[in-house]
């Protein structure tokens, strides 16, 4: 597979990389999980909401009696900063197959007043439970082999102003949507890239949660430029990845009103669909 | 206009029909409503999720704000029937052009004990405020006039076993997404619709949020029988409709390991999408 090219000889085991650090969550009382957010994981200063998807995504793994995200709804408040946070969760339903939870993730003000940043409705299952049947019209997205692509290492960086963030992951990015980087956005709704942890990492359920917010925005394709909060972000895991980097896929079709959508398809390194989301994004202008 | 021919000649008015005065909520005390689900928007007894949508839709828009549903975001825990139910709502974050809100409908068990139906999240903003750029490589769907599309009225009925809520809509569906009522499914996960209310009322923000789960399941096309329980639903509303039938198409793409996601699509008739909405479901063998 071309992938395994790409991947660092020494890998970090899943439960023993840097997203699992940082990630990892101490539990105050049944429910209630506290976390030190590490910069390692910003943008200009604001953690990136995937990875806060995957830290109460995890903070819900542990409290819900199911092991695996199925869906995740999160709807983002204010920015999240480095430093001490607290995710309260709720566990909303039990069922025999699924069960319904909710997280919320925490930070302090000035005066030590917690502030809600993001809050979280999910049901969770377990992915090794469900039938291998598939029945599928969806195709991987057609994008050149890893090595064709290009990451902020290979420069000019396309995660614009480059970022902590971008030196936790193996980002390659498709050449066709990277015409934003080199000043000639395509005018298309469409970012492409390989996805996986630069530490070697394997991408699991958890980390699907960080890949399909990763990329760059695809308003910078459409020659927007600065800064795309979201709004409203749901995910849903539909199969464990196999080993190897992944592809996700971006798509933007309707910018309107000063808002648009993302979707994201996640395929993996045996070509199945293994995550899908859909977000809505404001559009500030930079 | 096509659709213009089969609006009934008296229409109800936005505020004033069958869906206005079923969603109708008595505020209990402040965020804290109650209603009496009405068997006219059932399927087999059980409440049509679309409709819960609205209702706590519209709990929300009282207790926020903001009058409009931006983006709405629903885990359905338990099968909601006829009858009493109270809504209870919480207003997380409140800014300057958007303010979030939770919300949860309750019903009672034999006992008396509440249980939880649905619980959404959901955050609200002023459709008329915002700038009318349209940047979009969105197209309607592709499908006949209206009066060339066939609702239960045409028979064969296209809604399984027909229902009360089939009565309350002007659902005329694609002759090409119809084959599973003739027997004959096409095999795509595909279901077309033009969509309106039976009484003419327009479709308004809180009548979108019916419209995305208002037609037969994809997985009727993909030669599914039996019920297809929505576990998640998340809507995004992008633009106020203009008056008249909608065009609603869904389109499911990948069903694997007993579930399936429904993206929905609805178009206005002034070509504007003016929502979009996914929802992951089960497939539950008939």
């Amino acid at each position: 597979m071309p992938e395994a090219a790409s991947v660092p000889a020494a890998r970090a085991t899943v439960g023993a990389g840097e997203f699992d650090r940082d990630t990892a969550l101490t539990r105050r009382k049944p429910g209630v999980y506290a976390i030190d957010l590490s910069a390692d994981w910003t943008i200009f200063g604001v953690v990136n909401g995937g990875f806060l998807l995957a830290v109460l995504g995890r903070a819900l793994a542990d409290a819900l009696p199911h092991p695996d995200p199925f869906t995740l709804s999160a709807h983002y408040l204010t920015a999240s900063r480095p430093g001490p946070a607290l995710v309260r969760t709720e566990t909303v339903r039990t069922g025999r197959t699924l069960s319904t939870g909710q997280a919320s993730l925490f930070q302090y003000d000035d005066e030590g007043n917690e502030v809600e940043r993001i809050r979280v409705l999910a049901s969770y299952g377990d992915l090794d439970t469900l039938p291998d049947d598939v029945h599928t019209s969806a195709e991987p997205p057609a994008m050149p082999p890893i090595e064709e692509c290009f990451g902020p290492e290979d420069g000019p960086a396309p995660v614009a102003g480059g970022s902590a963030f971008a030196d936790r992951l193996l980002l390659k990015l498709d050449p066709a949507t990277l015409g934003w980087a080199l000043g000639k956005p395509s005018g298309k709704g469409e970012m492409r890239a390989w996805f996986g942890l630069a530490d070697g990492r394997d991408t699991d359920p958890l980390a699907l949660l960080l890949a399909v917010d990763a990329l760059p925005p695809t308003a910078f394709e459409l020659g927007l430029a600065g800064w795309v909060p979201t709004v409203e972000l749901t995910a849903h895991v539909r199969c464990r990845p196999a080993p190897g980097p992944v592809r996700v896929s971006v798509t933007t079709r309707n910018l309107a009103g000063g808002f648009l959508e993302e979707d994201a398809e996640v395929w993996d390194s045996a070509g199945r669909l293994v995550a899908q989301s859909r977000q809505l994004a404001r559009v500030k202008r930079g």
